[in-house]
């Protein structure tokens, strides 16, 4: 099992030619999710050739500009090429209404379908079940309402053993037991342990996405294990009080988080623009966590189990 | 006199990595306008080095998402920049709810003020009035309500030649009248001509910007004489079927709006993507009309007199 994760941007605040505010794509069992949508995203999407067709899942974390300028253009771009598939958008209340408005006034009749899915609430919310996928709204900690999102794979059917499936002559219609973990009785009537016939799936990956946050331990239990945690750290250290302040992270309080909540890998994100090296994001953090990277706009992070 | 226009994107549409939608910045009397907000415009206004400061009036053409998505990015990092000027924004009905929707779900106070000029009505409006210039609001024929916009210079005092004024003892207190063309009457009470104490003064200059517009030769005896104007021309003529149907203009159009009003210069934009060489708009453009440009994002086009 395997996913990527495409960064479209990982700048806070306003947008210049090298710094893009937040957007990411994730593509997670063939399925393509994009996450936050600051001004120019679809040109991000463009330049990195991604199929604006296969997004039908949009999340936004919460109303600030530098999160969702860039959806309304995409909304805009979706019914220029003529989209007819419905699009799901997640986020905190408000902003039906900011694209209602937009396009009654610009007096648009979109060639598809919004589906508009506004969260509230202090618990985590399972927003997206499919056969192969959930994914989970996780309430964060910012100056207004934000929600991170968890994306979980399913657990797979256990992998059959073919050469010894044929050997004990199974017939096709008892693989499916056998995947699903059943032990095998044959025409003498004896009964085989399963684990003859098969072996262990890879197991499912996870990827949370946590930003805008402040510090907020509470999120730990929530995200337990994820394969990779993407969390924002828009202050080293240094500014630890501007931090709290702004209800921002330092590098500091992602490494935390990621070592309470046990996460395999940390990706940082969403830098100040005080910090033109971002490579101090990086020497910071490996001072306590040793899998960490730096985002980059354009680059992609794959995780494979 | 001169004027400057500095061209941000002049395509129509979706914006790409190569293609910018409408916007432009026109520096005339040292004050800078600019004109229409696709998404981006603050990133091309950075690329472009263009002081954010400086900027007091925003004329927006239509409420197509092309020519205004920009301007809640822009509206915000004014904000982050800690303005306190305010600002002016012209447009028609409707862009005041888009921004005020945005600025109150995102909980944003902004550190200066926005006076919203809204504009209605078929007739031309005189939207500023300051000592050196004037704008006036053009309505033109679009899908929904559009303006263009032109600019006139104000006509300058005469020029005074200091060696007549001084040969005959002209007193400081008397040089405004004769700047204003008032004849000079001496101590010996003579009435001396005013033309041997000053000159003409250069000519006021005139911009118009007319897109988005279809074929519309109403607008021709409202931009008589512009010393520059600016339209749109989305298609070929080969399209003009398509032109007619979208309300848009084709070369051919333009051409004819600008031989009618007797433009010095035109300068066509809001290119078609399926155009990926603009030099065809030129080409055919040519045929019909000599000094005829095409908009370029980046580029500036200065005019004097």
């Amino acid at each position: 099992m395997s996913f990527t994760l495409k960064i479209l941007g990982c700048s806070s605040a306003t947008p210049t030619t090298k710094a893009h505010p937040s957007a990411q794509i994730l593509n997670m069992e063939e399925k393509l999710f994009l996450i936050d949508c600051g001004e120019g995203t679809q040109v991000q999407l463009r330049k990195y050739k991604v199929r604006f067709s296969k997004i039908d899942h949009i999340f936004i974390s919460h109303l600030h500009g530098d999160h969702f300028f860039g959806l309304i253009g995409l909304v805009s771009s979706f019914h220029t090429l003529n989209r007819g598939k419905d699009l799901h958008i997640y986020s905190p209340k408000g902003l039906k209404e900011i694209i209602i408005t937009q396009l009654k006034i610009t007096k648009t009749q979109l060639s598809y379908y919004i589906h508009f899915h506004e969260l509230k609430g202090n618990e985590p919310i399972l927003i997206h079940d499919d056969k192969k996928l959930t994914v989970t709204a996780i309430p964060l900690k910012h100056r207004i309402k934000t929600f991170g999102y968890l994306f979980e794979e399913k657990q797979k059917e256990r992998k059959l053993n073919m050469d010894a499936v044929l050997n004990h002559e199974v017939e096709v219609c008892d693989y499916r037991g056998l995947k699903l973990g059943k032990d095998y009785t044959d025409n003498n009537g004896n009964v085989i342990d399963n684990s003859v016939f098969t072996s262990n799936p890879s197991a499912p990956l996870k990827y949370a996405y946590c930003s805008d946050t402040a510090y907020y331990p509470e999120i730990t239990k929530w995200i337990k294990g994820v394969d990779l945690l993407y969390h924002e750290s828009t202050f080293l250290d240094e500014l630890k009080e501007l931090a709290i302040k702004t209800g921002h992270s330092t590098v500091k309080d992602a490494v935390l988080i990621a070592k309470e909540a046990e996460a395999k890998n940390l990706l940082l994100g969403h830098f100040s623009a005080r910090y033109p090296n971002r490579e101090v994001f990086l020497e910071e953090a490996k001072l306590y966590f040793n899998n960490v990277e730096i985002s980059e706009k354009g680059k992609d992070f794959i995780y494979n189990n």
